[in-house]
């Protein structure tokens, strides 16, 4: 029964919690919610050969696995409590576990979330997070909160991830190793151990109106929330700045990189200009860059603008998958 | 974009619950726990070619899905509350998408649990839920509490689920399709469609000391509630009922597939004697029928004694994984 091994070499490395009864070990976690608080529920799964190729380093997908779902809570405003993780392995692999652990308990350690449950299984590499956390009642950022006449921020450095995979699509990036050249290798990191931000998050409640966490690309991310808040986006094509790490790259590649790209795992959401320097003051204290990048418009469109005032589109809209 | 539509499909057919304070279609759930209460959380993955074969008609894999986590659930003694679905999909195919959802609410509607969260991705068919409950504080069942002097039972007819994946597999039965025999269709409806002990397990809270589900086999499940606890076990091979639906087989094959089988998800649990008119009232309004097999002794192992007084040892242990 090697499940049961791969469960056990998973549930020593968990950190304790207070409000963990009982963790691993038995048919269910026993959790303690927090009083007056609403939890916050998000899954998301990584296949191997859709979402990350099979010679993706182990630590990198334990971190991933977690991040994506971490950014989630980031998006809602809510502190990480607890995760449960379905692994499927097409074997039995303690050594190749032991090494997705380092990656991924990095993450969970760093912010407080503990492991509490899960199911090890044979299949083809797939790895499937459930994170849970808690926000006091009313006061998560959801997507439909967006009002017309707010600033739209994003955090970060959107487009160096969809960067990195571009080059990795192409044959110039070996993700497998750290890259010599720094700007390669921050490409490299972005992709592969997005920066979750939770702290971002819990400091935006209050002052974000709608948030939303950018997985799929910053344009259809920010359409779901256009979409749930029966608004429009109006963007600026040059609001958003290029970091150093894509300065060698021309503008024609960057910008869809920056705003059709997927996997940047930073926060985009509507505030009132009269906040302005209170989310600046927000991020600062995160440790989070944040630039505004337009404004909230009446209607249902998602609109960029370049420069002269013409309207650029990206030459794909949304996050194409690995394979 | 097939991943929206997909999860839309999905959504519209979701049950209201008053603690769903928002449900699918925002980063994360929004959840109201029931105040004192504490969660229970489980996550179970099923993946083709491991835990099923291709040919598995959808309304079954909706069903049992989600049947072997409100089983988890249910051995806790945890009221079923929300779920969330992560669903790995070859191609984007809404039409086996709404056969395998029929069979997924007619469970999920039965115990009232909403779907409130989920990822459809591409990949190798792939079903992994992650189930929500709540008990009150104090009053989970837990594998810990098995006490020397209790006496051990076992809930329905386990043996029948083992029985049907062995006839599966050897050809002599086909899944696919409604059996005219009765006594076959009554073993391919509990492989493929069992029933959680959901009220079961609620009625056993202030009765059982200890319970687990029969997921794995009766002797490797109620090992785990006597390695958790600290004690041995002492079962009586005749003391499990032979189901009518496996009188037609010889002791020979009916008795591994009762203490070795899988998947039937039955509950196994440990009382006091003085409460044995207490259980069985309990599992008589839940609907569920139950036997006394055996009783906890001091000690680390497991036996079974046979009518004669001998040792007996099922020629495997533990639920062997379909390939």
């Amino acid at each position: 029964m090697p499940e049961f091994a791969l469960i056990d070499r998973l549930r020593r490395r968990v950190a304790a919690r207070d409000d963990v009864v009982l963790g691993i070990g038995d048919d269910a976690a026993l959790l303690q919610p927090p009083p007056g608080e609403q939890l916050a529920v998000t899954t998301d799964t990584l296949n191997v050969g859709t979402h990350f190729p099979a010679e993706t380093p182990p630590a990198e997908l334990g971190w991933k696995t977690l991040a994506v779902n971490l950014s989630d809570l980031a998006a809602m405003g809510a502190q990480p409590r607890w995760c449960t993780l379905s692994l499927s392995l097409p074997q039995d692999d303690a050594a190749w576990l032991d090494v997705f652990a380092d990656g991924f308990f990095a993450l969970a350690d760093a912010h407080g979330i503990a492991l509490v449950g899960g199911d090890t299984t044979r299949g083809p590499l797939s790895l499937s997070v459930t994170a849970i956390g808690s926000v006091p009642a009313g006061a998560a950022l959801r997507r439909d909160g967006a009002r017309v006449g707010d600033e739209i921020w994003v955090t970060g450095t959107p487009g160096e991830a969809a960067a990195a995979l571009s080059l990795w699509q192409a044959g110039k990036l070996d993700v497998t190793r750290a890259c010599a050249d720094p700007a390669r290798e921050t490409l490299r990191q972005r992709l592969l151990r997005p920066t979750p931000r939770v702290d971002a998050g819990l400091r935006l409640r209050g002052l974000a109106h709608a948030c939303v966490d950018v997985s799929d690309g910053l344009l259809a991310d920010l359409g779901h929330v256009c979409a749930r808040s029966g608004v429009g986006a109006e963007l600026r094509l040059d609001a958003l700045p290029i970091p150093s790490a894509l300065r060698g790259f021309v503008p024609a590649q960057v910008r869809p990189w920056q705003f059709a790209g997927g996997d940047d795992y930073e926060l985009c959401f509507t505030a009132a200009p009269a906040d302005r320097d209170s989310v600046a003051q927000a991020l600062a204290f995160a440790g989070t860059e944040g630039a505004v990048i337009g404004r909230v418009v009446a209607g249902d469109r998602v609109i960029v603008v370049d420069p002269a005032g013409q309207p650029w589109q990206p030459p794909r809209t949304g996050y194409q998958h690995f394979a």
